[in-house]
């Protein structure tokens, strides 16, 4: 869904630029098996370009970004064999590739000006700076929900605001003129900040950990002091937060629903992942897990106990009720 | 003594192309505590510089290269800690600082064409590709030693030569025309590949491995195959080579005498880190013991046993004779 929009923008990135050498930077890239299946379809993209129109192949310079914390080493001893697999999939003469690792917040520079040509970034952008200032009415949530006041939603897109706009200084100082980005975020359908497809999967994890609190594993004040630090806009935010901005010219704008359990098509999955409770929580573990701990001190066990009754709580509502993320995409230009 | 030979380099490079962002490579940067250090000191002499020509000082890009086993996530969680104390040692408004990591050989392609400005390699480049083939009549031996047949010689230095050719046309394809190079090698001072200062290091620790083959620990056939992958080569090498190559005019060239125990001077140090033998059979072991392993598959309680002989062996030759290694260093530029 978002492929054709980033295949769309790195074609007429490369066609109106024709660099010599192309500057790509992924930012957010994490470490997981999926960290370099995008770069290597942006490559694949410009490589046919190239053989279509009968130029040489540009060099390749491609950027991977993420916090400091990330795991660098694990994407790094895996590129050789990944350049070895790109090697044999492209047309003979394509490339050098040269694979940098950047690590540094997004929200602040990260390359030098007009060094980069596409930036690309997928489910990154939703993840706050920090969690905003003026959530202590927030009691009993863990993000926004439909029971939180007025001024916690306002802090909540107080911040995303001012993270966004700093996001896209910064990219158009780095970025050439005409350069491109292609933005995924989870996102919100309307203007609702509390839609369902924005802030349930977090209610129910904040459901889980209100039974704990019942139990007297975890206490009260502790749950009541915690807050995501996420923000899932919606597709006006985002297009006026970038037309506010002013580096940037949307090329497009959309947004997709994906169901809770993506897998749910897939064939050859070991059984454990055709349990649609068990896949979503453990991708939304991936997520939350450090945040839990940093915020309770959480030991293995506790947070088994967590993710167990997450996953049950999960599992019970989607076979109840229709249960979707919304993603927004935006393609972008930076303007003269 | 290497130091203002760097500084020198950088300063020419900086005052002849004044460049708005100024990217800077270490190639075989480690993951020690000395990895950002070297860096530190260049920018600082630019830094000094910018001040004193009334010059905004330029945007610093940093690339940290190593292959991809280094341990790049050590090098990346204490860049934000690095950077915060260059930041208090250097005037308001120097920077930004742009920090990546780029894994791969440096006997090969690392970067795009014409996007270095400056090139630093410290005890990297007498690191071969590989082990040369045509080393079988180098039994007893694990490096070129007083003994090794004249062909084994040939095949280690037509080993090295054919890497560094390959480095340096690399570099030359990287580097932007007046750019600059400093090269740091362990190496020898004169034109006997076998001289004391580069081979008598490993002909000891061969002494150890010998030693544990005759007590049966270790198997022969396994100690006559293993050769470690280094050359050592004299100026006069790495000048005639240089020329050879043809993309570098030498700008200096410089031989320096360090003593093994090369701490003896230092003042405050943990009282193991004062026994001589200690120090040099550890940052012997910190380079040869990948090696070992790889080689002989040793388990930890041998290569424990390997290296408490060995720095016995070292300790008592260092009380009987002068032990020194020799460093060359070589300053360039690239030919317009």
């Amino acid at each position: 869904m978002t492929k054709p929009i980033t295949e769309e923008a790195i074609s007429n990135l490369y066609s109106s630029t024709y660099p010599k050498s192309l500057a790509i930077a992924d930012l957010g890239c994490s470490s997981g098996p999926n960290t370099l299946s995008a770069l290597s379809e942006l490559i694949k993209v410009v490589d046919k370009l190239c053989g279509r129109l009968g130029r040489q192949s540009p060099e390749y310079q491609v950027f991977l970004n993420d916090l400091p914390g990330n795991d660098f080493n694990t994407i790094f001893r895996s590129l050789p064999g990944f350049q070895e697999r790109m090697k044999k999939q492209l047309e003979d003469g394509t490339g050098p590739f040269f694979f940098t690792g950047v690590p540094g917040s997004f929200y602040g520079r990260l390359f030098p000006s007009n060094s980069l040509h596409f930036v690309h970034s997928s489910y990154s952008l939703h993840w706050l700076s920090q969690v905003p200032d003026g959530l202590e009415g927030n009691k009993g949530n863990i993000y926004m929900a439909s029971g939180s006041p007025p001024r916690v939603l306002k802090a909540y897109y107080d911040q995303f605001q001012r993270d966004f706009t700093l996001f896209l200084t910064c990219r158009s100082e780095e970025l050439v003129t005409g350069g491109r980005m292609v933005l995924t975020f989870l996102g919100g359908r309307s203007q609702d900040p509390t839609g369902k497809e924005c802030c349930y999967i977090w209610e129910l994890l904040a459901m889980a950990l209100k039974e704990m609190v019942f139990e007297g594993i975890i206490e009260e004040e502790k749950l009541d002091s915690f807050n995501i630090p996420l923000y899932t806009p919606s597709p006006f935010e985002v297009q006026s937060d970038t037309e506010k901005e002013g580096s940037f010219s949307i090329d497009r704008l959309e947004v997709f629903e994906i169901n809770w359990d993506a897998y749910h098509n897939e064939i050859n999955l070991p059984d454990a992942f055709k349990d649609s409770g068990y896949n979503v929580a453990r991708c939304m573990r991936a997520v939350a897990e450090p945040l839990l701990i940093e915020h309770f001190g959480f030991g293995e066990a506790i947070i088994d106990d967590v993710f167990r009754r997450y996953k049950a709580i999960i599992a019970d509502r989607m076979g109840k009720e229709k249960t979707e993320f919304v993603n927004v995409v935006v393609a972008m230009t930076k303007k003269e």
